[in-house]
């Protein structure tokens, strides 16, 4: 018999947010899981590490045998300490999620969730971002499948060495879903702009408030998939060189 | 007569270290600089903005007639703020840096001062981000006319849409230095050990720890190009899709 593949969750929602909780039923069902999480929510963090402060790991429970390590540190940190240092064994596969909110175009650069996935492909481990297309928390039951299809197709067919699968589930029942899609990273971006208020000393300060822009109309994008109620299925790498630039760039005449 | 160019400042070290200030004397005498940087320091932030924290803005002078802006956020926030809220009209380029320490291969996911820069042109702006291969600031000399020359390239020729350059100066003379060379991102990473101690109540606690690791010998990559004295400059971006990888998942076989 095959053995049971062991399984890292994390989130950036925090190890008490509903999602990670969900993420772990799922899992619990295919595998061994250790799940290694922030213990607040670390929204937008991008592929931030905690290099100046003190860590502090904390084990959590919750009902129904949840049971977990809470870290004062970012999803990346999770990843990192828990493959790095805290796992006897590397873990077969990492999944972070289940992200409250859609992680798709170019703000999967502020995601944590994301970046958690980031983290595991460059340990070597094939890693999969799972997030959900709504704030609220009655719509798991797809999310919770979609993990497990995800999981086990990438432990059987791999994963390019430093590529993530970054999947986002729409906000509807299974029966609403239009299916599975392979999709490319959209232009979807969010426009900030500072709203001022004043507290109660009569000091300025603001919020950072926005809106999300999309002029990116192509059906193959994860963003366009995911509000026609496709599962977004987008795979994600971190070689960062623009190639096409290097011949231009070296003749800009540096002495 | 053309006009002097608008130049927006910003790092991840913070608005009180002697980066910043070494990067604003450059530009100063380059065209009207505005700087807007953390409060304190945001190292290894990765591309993280705040998104649940009210954010306060505080005008700072230094001596010399340094003035900046000090935001208690991040270097992204610190770009998003001044360009979508703050400044009147969009800068002409944003120059991030010079960050102590360099920012080469798989270590520039982390950077702040990368993020800084990748935030730039985000918005559409040509962006710079310029670090020193030192933690110690004796070596400016240097890299500030390299920041110098880097601008005016930049300003000059432009920049693709989307795509920064990320530029590393070694630690030493002009005369010592090996010239311009433009790079590859490189493999270089950083393998994390936690170190735990305790503290003087008998808790346990961890420092993120370890090593840098570059299996990665090539010369036109940044970590390489950088130790041996060149100027290393690397063009940057963000499209993450593995295309290579798109038809193989095409063929998982999701119903």
């Amino acid at each position: 018999m095959r053995k049971r593949p062991s399984i890292l969750v994390t989130n950036d929602d925090g190890i008490h947010a509903p999602g990670i909780y969900a993420l772990w039923e799922a899992m619990q069902e295919m595998g061994d899981v250790t799940v290694m999480a922030p213990n607040t929510e670390k929204s937008a963090v991008g592929h931030a590490v905690t290099i100046s402060d003190p860590i502090r790991i904390e084990p959590i429970t919750r009902h129904g045998g949840f049971e977990g390590y809470a870290v004062n540190g970012t999803p990346a940190d999770c990843v990192k300490i828990a493959v790095g240092s805290f796992l006897e064994v590397e873990p077969d596969i990492v999944v972070s999620g289940i992200n409250a909110g859609a992680n798709v175009g170019s703000n999967i650069l502020y995601s944590g969730t994301v970046s958690a996935a980031a983290e595991g492909i460059m340990l070597g481990i094939p890693s999969i971002a799972l997030s959900i297309n709504t704030f609220k928390s009655d719509y798991y039951d797809l999310a919770k499948s979609v993990a497990q299809t995800m999981m086990k197709k990438v432990l059987h067919n791999g994963l390019p060495k430093g590529t993530l699968l970054n999947v986002n589930v729409p906000k509807c029942s299974a029966s609403e879903c239009s299916g599975y899609k392979i999709t490319r990273q959209g232009g979807e971006y969010f426009l900030d702009k500072l709203e001022k208020r004043e507290d109660p000393r009569g000091r300025q300060y603001f919020w950072m408030g926005g809106k999300i822009i999309n002029n990116d109309k192509s059906d193959d994008q994860d963003g366009n998939a995911l509000a026609n109620n496709w599962i977004s299925v987008t795979p994600i790498q971190y070689k960062l060189t623009d190639n096409s630039f290097i011949d231009t760039l070296s003749n800009w005449g540096f002495e």
